[in-house]
C-alpha cells in the first residue's frame, strides 16, 4: 500500500474528514448555523419539530407540512410491548444512557430498517420514541409506576415532561424544552455524530449509527457535562460559598465542567440563549440560590481563567428549574441530538464512501512464533 | 477556529486517524502481524485464546498464565437471567448482529464497568459471553430451547459449536474454529475497529465501545462477505455451472462479494490458512460439490479479474460443513473481534484525546428566519 500521511493532530483536530450541509460551527458571522439558519434565531422563533424538520428533510416546513410532521410525530410515540419488557429489566441504578442505547437497539430489533428508502420513518420513530424509552424506564424502576407512553401533548418536549411527571407541563416549561432541544440539536463532526457517521459509511442500519452515537455521547469527555455542572451547582447555598469553593479547586487544577469549548474561542452561541431561559425559571420559582451560584462561578470562571460558559452550564439549573432528575439530562441530549444524528447519516449514505482510516504501527518489529513450552 | 486541513481522500483512506501497536496490516515482509507474529504462524501453532491474551495483554502466556486464562474465561460464560430475557423477546427474523449489539448493550447495564481499572475483566466477560449471546437467541427462536450457557468445552470457539449443537463437537471442529476466530481477531483501523476508538476517545464504557463496533461490523460493506460468498455457492450444484453464471455477474458487473481488499493488494495472507482447512473439512464429509465450486469460482475471479479471495471467501464452505447456519457467520467474526476491538479500546485509553474532526461545509449560506406563516 501507498505510504500512509500522518496528520499533524491527534484526534483528527482540524483535519476535515467529510462534507455536511448540516452546520458550520464557529466560523464567521454566526457561531452556530443549521441549514444556514443562526441557533438563536431558530431557538427564538421555531419550535424543536421546525427545526427536527429542516435538518431532516432538508428545509424548515410550511405550516401544512409541520402540522403533517407533528401529527406523524405524535402517531410514534408508543412502544412496543417487547421493549417496555426489556426496559423493565434494566436496574434502576443501570447508567441512564446505557438505557437509551439498550432501548434504541432494541427497537432495531423490532422495527428493523428494511431499507433506506423509509430511512426518514426510522429517524421520526427514534425522535417520537426516545422520551418514553427514558421516562417509562425511570418511572418504572424508580417510582414503580407502569406509565403509558402516549399523550396528547403536542410538542416531543412537552411529551417528555409530561410522561416524566405525570401531568400537563406549563406553557413555559414547554417553551424551555424547544429552546433546549433546538440548542442541542446539531453540531457538526463532534464524536457521536462521527461515530455515526462511521458507522454509516459501512452501509449499516440508522438503529445501528444511533445506537453507536449514544455510546459515545455517554462518555464523560462529551456528553454529560450538564449533569457535572449541576453536581457542582448544588454543592453551595450561598455564591460567596460557590467563589471560595471554586478558587479553591482552580488552585488544585480540578476539572470545571460547562466551561470553554474545543472549537469556540471566545463564546458560545447558545450560551445566551439558554441562560435568559434559566433567569426566567429561576424568577418564576422565586429560587435564590441556584441562579445566583451559577452566576457566581460564571462570572469567576471569566475573571480567572477567561473561560466562557458553554451550552451545558445553564442549562444544568434550567433543567433543575424543571424539575428534571440530574441523571436526565444527558437522555435529553439524546432526545434532541437523534435529529442531527440521523441527518448526518443521511448525508453519509448519499455520498458515501467507507470510513477506513490508516493508523501509525509503534509496535514491535516482525518476531518468529515461540511456542508455548518455551514461554 | 484555524482553518481544517482538506484531506485527499474520501473516507480518510491512507490517513493516519492514530497509533497502534497491535497489529501490521499489508506492510512489507509479512501481510498481517498481531504484535509481531505473523499470523500465519498463529494460526498454525496457537489457540484463539493465547492470540486474545497477546492482543489483550500484551505477550502470548506462557503455560501457567494461558491456563489460568482458559479458566477465567470459562467462568465468565453464563449469561444473566435479564439477558436470557431480553434475547427471548427477540423475535427470531431479527438480523443476528441486531442480537450481538442488543445483546452486549444489555449486558453493560447488569455488569457496568465501573472505571478502567478492572478494563480487561470486562474485555474477558464480553469475550466469554458471546457465543452464548448467539446460540441463546438462535436456539430459543429457532427451536423452541432455552439452552445451557455453559458447556466443559476448553475453548470459546469448542464453546460455540457445543452451544449450537448441543454436542461435543470434533476435535478438527475445534481446531478450525480457532483458526477462524484467530484470522478475525484483530485487523487495525477497519471501520468497526475505528468506531470502538472514536466512542473511546470520549471516555466512554467499553460496553458502548463494542456495542458501537458491532453496529458498525453489521454494514454490508464491512461484516457479512462470508454469508454473501455462502449465498453464492449454494446457488450451484456444478463447477460448470459457477463459472457460466459467475462470468454473467461480470458482465452484468455484479458486486462479487469475497474477493479483493481495500488494503491488499497481491493476496490476503489469510486466504491461505482458511482455504486449506476448509479443503479438509470438504474431505472429511466427502463434498463433491461445495468445495469444487468455490475453487471454480476463486479460478475464474483470478482469471477474469485479478482478484483474489480475501478471508471470508473459503471461510463460507468451512463454516457451513461444521453445520454453523450461514446467518450467523457474522456474529462469529463479532466474537473473535471483539478482542482487537477491546485492545484497541486500551490503547485509545492509555493516550487519549477526543477524536472530534472537521467538516467541508457544503451547504447553502447563511440566511435570515423567515416565520412560519411566511413559508
Amino acid at each position: 500500500m501507498a505510504e500512509a500521511k500522518v496528520l499533524s493532530g491527534a484526534g483528527l483536530r482540524g483535519q476535515v474528514a467529510g462534507q455536511t450541509a448540516l452546520s458550520t460551527v464557529g466560523q464567521s458571522g454566526a457561531g452556530l448555523t443549521y441549514r444556514g439558519y443562526d441557533v438563536r434565531e431558530l431557538a427564538a422563533e421555531a419550535r424543536f419539530e421546525e427545526v427536527a424538520y429542516l435538518l431532516l428533510y432538508g428545509e424548515l416546513p410550511n405550516a401544512e407540512q409541520l402540522a403533517g410532521y407533528l401529527k406523524k410525530l405524535q402517531g410514534l410515540r408508543d412502544l412496543p410491548r417487547e421493549l417496555r419488557e426489556v426496559l423493565e429489566r434494566i436496574p434502576a441504578n443501570a447508567h441512564p444512557m446505557d438505557v437509551m442505547r439498550t432501548g434504541a437497539s432494541m427497537l432495531g430489533n423490532l422495527e428493523p430498517e428494511q431499507d433506506f428508502s423509509r430511512q426518514n420513518d426510522v429517524a421520526d420513530r427514534l425522535l417520537a420514541a426516545s422520551p418514553a424509552i427514558m421516562c417509562y424506564w425511570y418511572r418504572f424502576t424508580h417510582q414503580g409506576v407502569r406509565i403509558a407512553c402516549t399523550s396528547d401533548e403536542e410538542s416531543i418536549g412537552g411529551h417528555f415532561l409530561h410522561l416524566l411527571h405525570g401531568k400537563k407541563p406549563s406553557e413555559l416549561h414547554r417553551k424551555v424544552m424547544d429552546v433546549s432541544l433546538i440548542l442541542y440539536a446539531e453540531h457538526e463532526f463532534n464524536a457521536s455524530t462521527f461515530t455515526a457517521r462511521v458507522c454509516a459509511s459501512t452501509l449499516s442500519d440508522l438503529y445501528s449509527c444511533v445506537t453507536g452515537a449514544i455510546g459515545s455521547l455517554r462518555g464523560p469527555l462529551h456528553g454529560g457535562a450538564n449533569e457535572a455542572a449541576m453536581e457542582l451547582i448544588e454543592r453551595f447555598a450561598r455564591p460567596e460559598d460557590a467563589v471560595t469553593e471554586l478558587l479553591a479547586m482552580l488552585a488544585r487544577k480540578d476539572k470545571i465542567m460547562g466551561f470553554g469549548h474545543a472549537i469556540y474561542r471566545d463564546s458560545d452561541p447558545r450560551n445566551e440563549v439558554i441562560k435568559a431561559w434559566s433567569k426566567r425559571l429561576a424568577d418564576e420559582v422565586g429560587d435564590t440560590v441556584l441562579y445566583p451560584v451559577s452566576e457566581a462561578i460564571d462570572k469567576t470562571m471569566w475573571e480567572q481563567k477567561k473561560l466562557f460558559p458553554n451550552a451545558d452550564f445553564y442549562h444544568a439549573s434550567a433543567y433543575h428549574f424543571m424539575g428534571i432528575p440530574t441523571k436526565l439530562f444527558t437522555p435529553i441530549f439524546v432526545c434532541s441530538r437523534t435529529s442531527g444524528w440521523c441527518a448526518h447519516v443521511f448525508e453519509q449514505r448519499a455520498n458515501n464512501r467507507i470510513i477506513r482510516p490508516s493508523a501509525e504501527y509503534t509496535g514491535v518489529e516482525q518476531r518468529p512464533f515461540v511456542s508455548l513450552d518455551k514461554r
